[in-house]
């Protein structure tokens, strides 16, 4: 836990989100960040502990307007906002100003799938062919150098973290992934929608968005291109399902192996890939992951599991989605961007009971 | 209430657990049943309100020993006891008792086959020849007439009900079946462990018997022979998972659709299957089925669901584990063994909020 | 399952809401009623099950605006309207429509005091006037002959249920009555609000509205009368707290006994008042009252308890809030209003786990 | 967030309840502390990630029996043992280690308020007398040269945080207190109890112990010494509940006002104390604690309200009962004892949602 004598400005755009909260609560005790701008629209004017009553009492500035930040006072955004009106925003920032962006926006590098899956032709393509994909530990190099980094989705986080050590050594059969993902009920943020009510997700289960979640592209364009074939050739199997917790994400993929492999094969992939990583850990044989062995943390747990039927596995990964699948990464990529220790910040252990 | 002058004693085997409260309180209300005996070898010579606080004051008797039961006073019992000591116990019972078993011993039809899953040779296989598998809706007739019912598991009832019409009418492939299964933490039972206690488990998902749930054999016994196959032919992918709810079990079944064959089709076998049927509601094309339309009910919901991969389906149902997956199914069975109306005693619509 | 050849015809206003998807989940089982006339004007056109999907396939009347409701179609209206909308549609209906009011609209007598506390006169003094108060166990003979039927609140039921034997035997200081309540997350409602959403209200314990929750000079209104004192005489501490849990409610009051009173002369005046009340449940000596106890059902269960302090006990009361503490106890007294028998649809025992 | 270049050995005895893991989580982060013992004598021989997953790849030391411990590798011991085999195995530990108490064994001062209590005689007077009460905020200079430190219970540390303050400067009235305290399941801790089953607990509210919990003879020994009153003098009511979440306790202290004060007085009061404190947060005006604004951090959150009563007022404290109420002041504690920063280690911010 060094302590650096260089600090950077940091701001978060959309401060009133959860992904918002989570990077106060994270960068409020990183020793290399000042935060000097909170944008919130509809809750400008207002003092954080209004807003986040758990965040009071740590001197972070009121929460202003987009409209009124003063760019010069930051050295990086990190944007929470929502989908769609990221993109005009980060296309006028100052060039200086570097962007981890927490939205959807910049993820998908084909304006068409983009345009498919978002209702709406993207608006800042030349910025999207510039955004690198913040998966940090399969892109770290790229993310480094980034001026702007597109931060994945909390599913994909998971999934891509699980898969993509498998399909770039041809573990797995590409075209017989099926992804069955759970989610805490942050996940689907801090607007007022009723299936997000206490009274109506809790003690109950509940899938949602069956074939046509927006990570679903997400997840083929990385696949595919770590398969190295055309992003269109990929179609995976993904049914998301909400979980009465409130944070946590636990994804289930039921594989098929390539001839002849094994779960020690797939093991073994984990373990060269990830065995000096900071944030993922490979349980011992047989070991299942859970949620709760990540809450709070910027971890990833992972392992690769027998399946009675010979021929396939089964390989379970779990992340907090407000952390490693969100704000957690973002700093993470953040400590790269800016010359910290990649671990800077997010060395918390996970919280459980 | 009563509509039946007819009215027959019923016993609860093993009162103490889970299964054996929702029995009772599902017995207690049924107008042509009397709850003349419980017995809870731990807790016996205790009053039903120490054991179950919420069961006092409907005048039910105390628990006793089953040594010290007097079967003259019973005309069926419900067998809740654990797995392995059921099968000697109803061994002993007078003819004239006709037995319903929650446990697993006589569900699973191959010696070898229970020997294997449940660590010992079968003690009673002329019993088991007898018994008759008791998913009520696709084995009705048998149920009708048997003296010893094998309630099927809480997840195969879920499964199977969701699967049996679409292999009956080789709507599907069943070499290709993936079941991902949740269930809320009743399903571990009343007993002591670690892992359900509410500090463990609340605000966690984990996946548990990975390869290794004993209704993995279970689904593929009724699948095959809904196929006409033998039980060897058929092996399911079963990857079960431990929700931070109560009750509620759902089941996702990630399936490869037979040549040709659409989601319409699949909707049209569920559809010629249970239109009729009191218990099983097939939801509207598209609607999700979820474990809140169900609590405390004896319904199953279902449904099937397009993929985004040609060729393939997801089916979705959900029931309560401890109603339509245990106490509930058995009351159901109860009633057609004695001639009563198949829906008594289990008209309560769900619970919800 | 009937027994009665007479059925009446019930509406519900404001069904879209959680206490009219309660009342309809008890009625539509209600052997002497049909449900006719559903209102809920911003759902109005949908079908149940659009609404409330765990109440589809019960072939309900879909949602109208209550703009649209034929009153020659009902016997009976069920009110669950937003406070002050109420008043103006009750006094609207035809003579021969009894009325059961859920909201606050008719609770308090006293024009100023509901004034202060709802921020607007009362815009049906006279209905007022002729309401009675429906708290059923105390007030039977009132109920039995009403057309306007004010149903208390959720915690006053609690803990008037609690209080009113004993103040009305000078068993207690009036003068000295601290509340602690504490209730399930569906008592704020269905309406969308940040503090009722899962992830904030999960895992967390909020008091709220201390001092100024209006179920306060409600609970005063009643105790004032019993002690036939003036209303303006009483004032109780009530501090309210939201549990993260759907259902439920428990009243813990700190009491001062009169002098030379004890704890069992608390129960004695519990024994006499409930002892053949149907819904009301003294436990046993020392046993805690637990909202587990009463989930789903019309139940409330109650006990006095030593305190440590000599002069001063503790008396704990629990109810489900959303059917004793509103549609269930709003069911009771349609019971008594019609002639049934005042149990009938209400027999459920409690739902655990 | 000092680095500091001394580093001392630490130990925690009983490090497989829940309180162990917290310190634990704590002090693998410390930058002044090496863990260098464990003990749990029925996990003995089990590494720290089969016990506590989420604890796995920290490197720590496994488990051993408090036998086998080397005394001479530690500076301190945290004791998180069950009550009364505490007091034996720290009499029989070195001089020069510091002990740092979680169990109630040392916070007792007077022998036979003890043995009424806990049912035995204490086994170790003379440490007995030795020990301070760890109350960080209100006792710092006696901790700081403190061998042998007794931290207060979850409870005593949120009443008497919110109480002493009040008691000293004379502004509420001692005799007239009543306290009803809400807290997470954890405080149950991790041994397996029917009680404490998700299944039990969850969806449910439960009072426990009304009239014979052993944190009130504790909260009155030190009110009554900030009164300046003999112990038995005081006597509080005192009502704790079980709330369905995992962490976090919540105290409703229901108080009297001397003559002539007002609540204005009592937050002048807070501000005096607790104004440089880093721990203790008073609220703005009005504003109500929650158990959220705490979760997972060494705060407390307090407030003093306005009741509706003149001359009464409602005093509420929050801390989440592992951290602050434990584990988290032990730490604190700790610092005090050897030298360090006193929030060193504790900087986390709270965990929400």
């Amino acid at each position: 836990m060094t302590t650096s004598s260089k600090v950077i400005k940091a701001g978060i755009l959309g401060a009133s989100g959860y992904t918002g909260a989570e990077a106060m609560r994270l960068l409020l005790r990183h020793p290399g960040v000042e935060l000097t701008l909170l944008t919130a629209d509809r809750k400008a004017g207002q003092p954080v502990e209004e807003v986040y009553p758990h965040l009071g009492g740590y001197g972070l500035p009121d929460m202003i307007s987009v409209a009124d930040a003063n760019w010069e006072d930051v050295d990086v955004v990190f944007c929470g906002l929502p989908h769609g009106t990221t993109q005009e925003i980060i296309a006028s920032l100052p060039a200086k100003v570097k962007v981890i962006d927490l939205s959807a926006d910049f993820r998908l590098r084909d304006a068409d799938t983009y345009a498919e899956w978002y209702g709406h032709e993207h608006r800042a393509m030349d910025l999207q062919k510039e955004a690198v994909y913040g998966l940090t530990e399969l892109n770290r190099e790229d993310v480094t150098s980034a001026r702007l980094v597109a931060c994945p989705g909390c599913y994909p986080t998971a999934v891509l973290l699980a898969l993509l050590p498998l399909v770039a050594h041809g573990l797995i059969d590409p075209d017989d992934i099926v992804i069955d993902a759970k989610s805490g009920i942050t996940g689907a943020g801090r607007g007022l929608k009723q299936n997000t009510l206490f009274s109506e997700a809790g003690e109950g289960l509940s899938p949602y968005s069956v074939a046509k979640h927006r990570h679903a592209p997400e997840i083929e364009q990385e696949i595919a291109k770590s398969a190295n074939v055309p992003a269109n050739d990929i179609r995976v199997n993904f049914v998301p399902h909400l979980i009465p917790m409130s944070r946590g994400e636990l994804v289930t993929c039921h594989l098929k192996l390539a001839n002849g492999k094994t779960v020690d094969d797939l093991r073994d992939a984990f373990n060269g890939q990830y065995e000096n990583e900071p944030f993922v850990r490979l349980l011992k044989p047989g070991a299942l992951p859970q949620t709760q062995m990540v809450r709070g943390s910027n971890l990833c747990v992972l392992n690769a599991l027998e399946d009675r039927i010979p021929g396939r596995a089964t390989v379970i990964a779990a992340i907090d989605n407000l952390v490693k699948g969100s704000s957690g990464q973002a700093v993470q990529n953040m400590n790269l961007m800016f010359g910290f220790e990649e671990t800077l910040g997010l060395e918390q252990a996970p919280l459980f009971p």
